[in-house]
């Protein structure tokens, strides 16, 4: 039985393709990344590479060689950039799974629960220090300035993203803001680096600033609403992850705002609960069922994903830009 | 009755008499780090204010506007710096007391007691981001390099330490390597800063930077030192921590290696049990007497701070020099 269905946008193509493209590039910067953590201490290389080497798609970085390529950029600082970007999402996800008390990413055990919340908090910080330091060797003012603007945005979602834990009257405005810091933010940066080392107008790098925005805040919500409605064994993690936390997604959002009086009482009292299980979990989708969550939750990543792809209005027609556009579509039409 | 022990060399003369000296700039440091905290969410500013009003002596701020007087700088960008010295301090603090679990702090309670791990992690994040955000604001390559260097021997250090952790057979020369990065590197960095902005020869900024080291580490084997035989009440905070973490510092490093194989023995069955009582600790400071561990440390201490004074040597005679000192005498005697 297939469970991924393929179709001719689909993840299947697309995203293959897109990696294709780049797969020299990419296998430079995988190379770079490993390599810059050989000379530290064993646990820190240890635990850097269980969680680069953990099955991530590497959205991020092959980001900064997409855009590197469709700006015609013909040198090779995009694979150092490109490392810089993969560093700081590790880093991100190493906090992250300690907020989260994360057992599991994409199907393996966390950091944290192989080496602990300590460990995993001390190697986070050496790796956001290690892209600064990386930066600092490139020598642009103006890329550690992207960066340090998408860290310090990240770590503002995620504090925006806690206070919000459990509040069920979290607006759709609010989790937009809270995306866009804790994820959009790092895709943009990671297409600004690019075409800051790109001769280009200045038109065409906010364009593809924008376009990072866009894609990002996309890309999220598919993450948060396959959450509810992906089957694990193809999102490969447990799902219902972010109702357990309370996490404030966009699909518990869009389901409070429409729930009648009765239905909010319930979701109050089961967002409160302390232990859920899996009939709590499942009368919720009823209910996003219901109110027809899943489709609007996509309906609205669409939206997205096609401001992003207008963002490459400017760009000239090109290889390049069908790969990243046919890369959106799969990104959206993505089963985990 | 007095606790602290005032001799002409004690913090009460050398310390007070350094930050009368700095009060107009201390006051303007104190002010920004306050005020660039004030837009952002209130869960941000709250923590922040909360470990950064929480009875800190300031030191490493203190050392860049002492180097800035020292070195004849006369601007104000010296406060800036002094604030991003402060704000990669406070980032360190909010992780360490996640690491180490503490639940007191300078006598107040913890941020992760009062706000929890997650809040502790993301805005020690935040705080490190915003720290690169100032100093891109400052424009100086130079600023950021020093920083990110400092901020990458930092996490180096935890997590060594963290490694280190109930290893009895831990080295003196480990040990120096340990606080050297998590502790001297941001004293030297604070030193470093201002030497940076001013106009000095080569040989001095050198010099400073190396003065920054030895202190540091002169510091910490006191703040070490002090984790076993300070009085709670003078201190400030439980007395016998990292016994109890199982940390390996110097005074434990030293007893260990002068016990005969019976108090070895002891010291292992102590060091991985459980849960440690008065009785034990009380035992363990009981064998450091023996061994003349107190003041073994003290002297080693001494020493740094020796070489840390013979640093400023290239540097004229001043009422600064004069001043930093007295500093580094009262440090060296400080008993909390």
């Amino acid at each position: 039985m297939t469970v991924i269905k393929i179709n001719k946008n689909s993840k299947g193509d697309g995203f293959k393709d897109f990696v294709y493209w780049l797969q020299e590039d990419l296998n430079s910067v995988n190379k770079l990344v490993l390599d810059n953590l050989t000379n530290t201490s064993s646990l820190i290389s240890e635990l850097s590479n269980h969680i680069i080497n953990s099955g991530g798609k590497r959205i991020r970085p092959l980001l900064t060689l997409a855009i590197a390529k469709l700006c015609g950029y013909s040198g090779s600082r995009h694979i150092i950039l490109a490392s810089v970007i993969e560093y700081i999402h590790t880093a991100t996800l190493l906090h992250d799974d300690v907020v989260d008390n994360s057992k599991k990413r994409r199907g393996k055990k966390t950091a944290n629960f192989l080496w602990g919340n300590k460990s995993s908090i001390l190697v986070g910080d050496f790796l956001l220090s290690k892209a600064f330091r990386i930066l600092i060797s490139d020598g642009s003012l103006k890329c550690i300035e992207i960066i340090s603007r998408a860290s310090e945005k990240i770590s503002f979602g995620e504090v925006k993203q806690l206070m919000s834990v459990r509040k069920l009257e979290t607006s759709e405005s609010e989790y937009l803001e809270i995306i866009k810091c804790k994820t959009a933010e790092l895709f943009s940066a990671a297409c600004q680096l690019s075409s800051e080392i790109s001769e280009i107008s200045t038109d065409i790098k906010n364009s593809l600033k924008d376009f990072g925005i866009h894609l990002g805040v996309c890309f999220q919500i598919i993450d948060d609403t396959l959450d509810y409605f992906s089957e694990e064994k193809v999102f490969g993690k447990e799902i219902g992850n972010d109702f357990n936390e309370g996490k404030m997604t966009l699909p518990l959002i869009l389901l409070y705002k429409r729930s009648n009086d009765k239905e909010k009482q319930l979701l109050k009292y089961l967002v409160n609960k302390e232990k859920l299980n899996r009939n709590d979990f499942s009368h919720v989708i009823e209910k996003m069922k219901k109110y027809n969550v899943k489709n609007d939750c996509l309906d609205k990543a669409k939206h997205f994903s096609v401001m992003a792809k207008d963002s490459l209005g400017l760009l000239p027609k090109s290889e390049g830009k069908v790969k990243i556009i046919n890369l959106i579509d799969s990104l959206l039409s993505r089963k985990k």
